[in-house]
């Protein structure tokens, strides 16, 4: 170890990547901060001289138990010779006095948690002389007691209060309000107040030499490494331990001298990625000044006035920095006598607006390729461009203001503001008539709500989870959505909404935010973004899909057009279907037919056909009358999705769903028997919907089960699509029907009812005289379709994944209770890494997923295999659908460009 | 062709088994009756000698458009001639005539489907001529008439009634009755008739020529393997359609002659499995007689007397047959003239007590090896001797008398008389109080009504499949019951059961079978055995046991006691662990805690412990008090079981199971609302309830997922358990408990809690100053937990199948509804080859159980696997355990007999 480099000059980076290996190593040897100094240097930007005590040094230190490594001190004490050559100033030399920074810098950025001492090399002697040389006393002291106050508080771990107490009560003997205010000698007072507390506090002096300052400044950073605080911050961000921190001595430079001023700044606008610079600027200010906000800031382009030097050299540099990272970029600097010097370069934060902005131009520039360009941006940003939301400004204030309602699960995102109403007749009511914004509150939501959902502007439930009704139903048609808002409690005979002393009345104003869950009293200033306008996010997605395609094919897609994951959109009408055809889908993967049910106009058919029980007759009837509605719902949607396929999806849900609510009717029953009344019409009602009661719905007579009992409806079902088909065929479009039947479990239920189904497709195929490609498939939800795929895909021409049940019966969890009860408690204590829900569970339902398209294919080497669940619009779990080898996803229209640029990432991600 | 042998005289079966190459291919060559003839013939046992004409000669035939195949005449004319000689007879020589019979016989039975003709080669002169020689006119008409009856209807195909009619309308004219009293003068009359039917219906005579009637015969029986009756019962049976009849031409040999007889007999008792001959005889009849009962018939052992030589041929034929077919044999024979002709014999038909008793003893004579006796007795058969059952008589009658009630699902065996209550108070108090004997009629049952259940002779329930609450519980206790008799209703107001007219009121008597399903008005006699009791069947268990060890050993079990598939008891309370160990069982495999937890004293602790919501503190307060309860039922269990392990579940069902109905209380609060009253106490506790509701709660909150969110439950329950075992074992037992996790489906959630919980043992252990072994394992019911097996497997030490859930979710079934609604229509469809609930669906559930095995043991190479769903004692679902090489099955304990003969006859089958 006696031959090591702990020290490494700014200048030698050359060195300490020699060393390390390799440009992340050596961001791990220097630290992230001493690592880009170093860099800067390196290419030419103007870095106050100065070095680094490497990481290893560090962990040297720490595992001696304290105890700088052999030879580390004296190759500091070098450094810093060299540094005093590069400045040709002296350290500790009254006369041209080197001063310089002490800065903690680890692989990976902990703010705040690790400290900093300033001035090193400032003593009284040292003080004294650069009053008489710069002539500004107040200068020169408030820096001393700036370096006191630092070096007692991380060097000497004296209680910060200690010293903020002396201040405070120095200003308000002085009557000042402001640090602006202190003069000269109050400084220098309050410097040997300070020198006196360390005195106290210690029983030594503080040290007059430099060079203890700067031994036990290092020495300090490298034991705060193993501070509480730090500590704490690893845990909780997931950083090792054993990393150790670096040490970054650098020369002081000051912008509140003569003749200086200082900014931060990006290189493009951070809020919309225009190729501008943007920043702040102070005239005779320090850097803290402008964070701070104590002066008002001017524009950085000020500067050009002021400093025409500097100025230029700072655009070159900005040029200089992007060009070398290829990134936008975020700086410090100071102008110290007219120099500009660099402090700080960093990837800048940004709108979701600016990345993709700012990857499409850097891509055009030719800067970066278009894969960088892609996966510069992440789906995340991309979901946020495409809703409208709350601006952070308004939202903050009316926070400040007591205006916080509620918090709940994001279950859809975006911003809504409305009138509260209670129910979804009133709630379409009050839209339709009335013409107002509805924000539609209810406990929780059921199918028969969905007209009320629609004609409302923002849903807001107190129970439920991130994949209940009102969510999937909220996510699918993009309405801003909070749901589980488990401390608002609803009264529904006084129409009221409560959270604690607040009290929400019925038609009272409220804003819903559907990307963080918080809900607000009265209404909050948004913006609502177009997908159409956003020029350059439509070109980030042309390049994503052109890259999923070249990237990724998998061999065994052979048999079906070779471009990758496609992405595809669930979507029950024409509306949906074009909008997701314009947001980019190429396919439909579910149509859900019994959404169409609910209609008014419908419902009351539906429910002759349900209650017709046993006599065939009367549900026949009911069905011809439904046929023509279905025919017309298909119509329109495969002449929006032509040349494209479109899964419809037979009837699955439960029968009881369409009927009245059971608790009610019972309720009125009983209350009926009490006063002596019969209600004998409800009675009936009652008793054939108690006959549909189930224990367990989700695991009840559902989807093909319920075929196989009454194959009349899909009998009508697969008549009005294809019968659609045709019609549309003889219109002159390109219908591609795909027939998904739902819940299969076992390859036999297929068997029964495909032929049936098939037979009627060919009938009106032969009736009408037309022709047209279609396809007979199933859900794979159901775990046993998983583990027996070989033998359904003999029957079944395409699978397509539903995962929210598939993860349901996986995991035997109920999703209307899962949530509410355990399962937010899981992921809290990490139980479950994710909710399974939102994010496919790779171990279980994913490897399940991988065995069904392995034994499918196996069957069937052309089996198209997709996914309908809700995952599909997740970023994560369409990585997973990628590497399974799925042929498409399908996610709700609004997520369509979302999925896009995540097919993308994962193909990029994953290329061979 | 023109080579091949057609006729196989009977006594040249050694030239058929040389052509057919295994006495299997001779059986298909000659039909079984054929095959059989020769057989005899071949080990000296007199037959009326005879010829066979060969299924392949049938088979030509009729591929030839109903020709004969070249040669085939020829051959029979010279078999006739051989038999001629053989008999000392001629066929049509009216001196000395040889008649035969023409009978069909294919590989497999077909009882009733096809014809048979008699006394062929009589004639007018044949028949004046035998009058002469036997001096019995009515003997030979009757003959000669049967002859033209069955040749008219088999060969002609004449209307049965064509023959009649004539004979009913003769006897009338003559007032007779019955057929014994027609004179031989009025049998030649009605044969004149018959041959005159002939003509009139055919335009020919009948042939008076016995080789034309020999012809047409064999040709009639070759045609019959294609009649519409013998297609239609083939079809039914899953016999093949090419297989082909054999026809048999044989000696008439009759038994209604002077100093001659006829019987049928067993080898050995069929009803007790006695060795000792069992049968009926008649002197002077016909073997039609014996079987028709007209006369009465005399035991068996009269004949000695009569035909002493006969007799004691007899007996050396059935030794000789029993000591060649290695089984019982039923026969027929006929005495002619004092000489003894046998005509049949067959394995004959046993009750289950006489195939127990017979492979016993067959075994300890050394006729056949203790393999064969276990393999030769049915699991199910081992059912029926364990539970009382009806005498099939009684129930006969009951049913001509109007008495049946109503049938529906057997959901456990046995026979039960009771009174009917409607519920389980009621029952439980006439049961204790009135020394009644009780059924208990329910809708359905729920977990508080065990108590009236377990007082219960039996139970019938309306609702509810093979696995409902009922029926899995009834077959826990041995209860008789049957589920789901829909067609009955329970009126609760009035107390009755209604099946179309028949009313049953509260206190009335029934007969409940649970082996058929059927339930009766009043009392049907039954009788009752008991293992104890049937020592045959206990020696035959215990060489099941010994095969199964030294067959069933699988190279993955090493670690572990080689016994193979061991037997295994679900046992919660000490009676029934010492009822398990006397049958047989070789540990508790599931110990369900939460039963003890309804125990009417018990019950107010759990609901306060419940009620206590987030206050842990109440919680904690009823959790102690139920924890010398739990402790107190654990040290039974332990002391019962000493030496053998007992696996004890945790707390597994959803809270809401242990609160009042909620239905009844929103009743009630309503009630008293409308009434304006309040019930403050109702309402709150209602409130309580609901808050506990959940929309599929077999896949909530209930498991290990309650441990979780409630951690004190399980610690409870984990004192109770080591603190039990510790007293036990220092009363001088050997307590074995094992700990049982159900319901996982993340290897964290075991992580989470179960350290938790040993943490808890060892502090037990320590503090009693005792030490034993355990295990803490968990149960796999959730596909996900199978799925991820091997990270399961690195907490959890043993795995039990819980494949009553793991069913439900991997078809996505709910168990409660799933019977009601569509599955026993998809068994009946043929959608399902059998209730996934009742056996394991191999192809889904059982693969993957398998794939679990063997993920859990690539972890953990000893892993003890079991199983202690309703499958571990199904036989064909114990074969799959064996497969899947499980350690142990384990099921009610009345089953446990069953599982042992079961889990042999899986080692057996499979043996290497």
């Amino acid at each position: 170890m006696s031959n090591n480099k702990w020290i490494y000059l700014f200048s030698d980076v050359d060195q300490a990547e020699k060393h390390a290996g390799s440009w992340e190593a050596t961001r791990a040897l220097l630290g992230g901060k001493g690592a880009n100094l170093g860099e800067m240097t390196r290419i030419g930007v103007p870095v106050p001289p100065g070095f680094t005590a490497s990481t290893e040094a560090c962990n040297a230190y720490l595992e001696a138990g304290e105890q700088f490594p052999e030879g580390m001190w004296d190759q500091e004490v070098a450094a810093m010779a060299a540094v005093e050559k590069q400045t040709d100033k002296k350290f500790g030399d009254p006369k041209n006095p080197l001063l310089v920074s002490c800065r903690s810098g680890a692989k990976f950025s902990m703010p705040g948690m690790m400290d900093t001492v300033l001035n090193i090399g400032l003593n009284d002697e040292v003080a004294e002389s650069m009053i008489a040389m710069i002539d500004d006393a107040r200068f020169v002291y408030d820096a001393y007691r700036r370096l006191v106050h630092m070096f007692g508080s991380v060097v000497l771990n004296i209680d910060d209060e200690a010293f903020e107490e002396p201040l405070d009560e120095y200003k308000k003997e002085k009557g000042y309000k402001l640090d602006t205010e202190m003069t000269a000698e109050d400084w220098k007072k309050l410097t040997e107040t300070y020198k006196a507390v360390i005195k106290e506090q210690m029983g030594f002096e503080f040290p007059q030499d430099p060079y203890e300052q700067l031994k036990l400044a290092t020495e300090a950073v490298f034991k705060s490494w193993n501070g509480r605080r730090a500590i704490n911050y690893r845990n909780a961000a997931g950083i090792a331990h054993d990393l150790g921190t670096g040490v970054n001595i650098q020369t002081m430079v000051f912008g509140n001298m003569d003749k200086s001023g200082t900014g931060v700044a990006f290189t493009r606008n951070p809020a919309t990625g225009e190729k501008k610079l943007y920043g702040d600027y102070l005239e005779n200010a320090q850097g803290e000044d402008v964070v701070a906000g104590i002066r008002n800031a001017e524009d950085i382009t000020t500067m050009q006035a002021t400093f025409p030097k500097a100025y230029a050299d700072f655009l070159e540099v900005c040029d200089k920095l992007e060009d070398h990272y290829k990134e936008m970029q975020d700086v410090e600097f100071t102008v110290e006598h007219e120099k500009l010097w660099m402090l700080q370069t960093r990837d800048g934060k940004r709108t979701a607006k600016a990345a993709v902005t700012i990857a499409v131009d850097m891509a055009n520039e030719g800067l970066i390729s278009r894969e960088d360009a892609v996966k510069r941006v992440t789906p995340e940003q991309v979901d946020t461009l495409l809703h409208p939301q709350f601006i952070d400004e308004a939202k903050k204030k009316a926070q400040e203001t007591g205006s916080f309602l509620v918090s709940g699960v994001n279950a859809s995102p975006g911003a809504a503001v409305g009138r509260v109403y209670f129910d979804a007749d009133t709630a379409e009511e009050k839209s339709k008539e009335d013409g107002q914004d509805v924000i539609m509150v209810r406990p929780f939501t059921k199918p028969d709500d969905v007209h009320g959902m629609l004609a409302a502007k923002g849903i807001l439930t107190t129970e439920g989870g991130a994949t209940s009704h009102a969510a999937v139903v909220a996510r699918q048609f993009g309405i801003p959505c909070v749901v589980g808002a488990s401390a608002a409690r609803i009264n529904l005979e006084t129409r009221t909404l409560t959270v604690g002393d607040l009290v929400v009345k019925e038609g009272d104003w409220i804003s819903v935010d559907g990307t963080s869950g918080e809900s607000f009293l009265g209404r909050i200033e948004s913006v609502a973004p177009s997908l159409e306008e956003q020029t350059d996010l439509l070109e980030l997605l042309g390049w994503a899909d052109e890259l999923t395609a070249s990237e990724g094919v998998r061999e065994f897609a052979e048999g079906w057009p070779t471009r990758g994951l496609q992405v595809w959109a669930n979507a029950d009408y024409p509306e949906d279907a074009r909008r997701a055809r314009s947001y980019g889908a190429q396919g439909i993967g579910l149509c859900r037919t019994e959404h169409m049910f609910f209609e008014p106009e419908r419902l009351p058919i539906v429910q002759d056909m349900i209650l017709a029980g046993d006599n065939v007759e009367v549900r026949q009837a009911a069905l011809d009358k439904l046929l023509p509605y279905q025919r017309q719902d298909f119509d329109g949607l495969f002449e929006a999705m032509t040349g494209l396929p479109v899964i419809i999806r037979l009837i699955d849900p439960p029968l009881h769903e369409f009927m009245p609510d059971e608790r009610e009717l019972l309720e009125a029953v009983i209350e009926a028997r009490v006063k002596g009344e019969t209600l004998p019409e409800k009675e009936a009602l009652l008793e054939d919907i108690e006959a549909l009661h189930e224990s367990n719905p989700m695991m009840g007579l559902r989807g093909v089960r319920l075929s196989v009992m009454m194959p009349e409806i899909v009998s009508m079902q697969v008549r009005a699509i294809f019968e659609a088909a045709a019609d549309v065929k003889l219109r002159g479009f390109e219908p591609k029907p795909e027939v998904m039947i739902p819940l299969t479990g076992h390859v036999n239920e297929l068997l029964f009812i495909q032929p049936k189904l098939e037979e009627i497709a060919a009938d009106v195929m032969k009736t009408k005289g037309v022709e047209f490609d279609y396809k007979f498939g199933t859900m794979i939800e159901i775990p046993r379709a998983g583990l027996t795929a070989d033998q359904i895909a003999e029957t079944a021409e395409f699978f397509s994944f539903g995962t929210n049940d598939l993860t349901q019966f996986t995991f035997g969890y109920s999703r209307d209770d899962a949530e509410r009860n355990f399962l937010v408690k899981y992921v809290e204590d990490g139980i479950l890494e994710m909710n399974p829900f939102q994010t496919i569970d790779r171990a279980g339902v994913g490897q399940l997923m991988k065995l069904t398209v392995e034994k499918g294919r196996a069957t069937r080497t052309d089996l198209e295999c997709g996914i309908c669940g809700e995952h599909g619009g997740d970023p994560n779990s369409i990585e997973w659908c990628h590497l399974i080898g799925l042929n498409y996803v399908s996610c709700s229209p609004f997520r369509v460009p979302i999925a896009r640029l995540a097919a993308a990432h994962a193909a990029l991600t994953h290329k061979k």
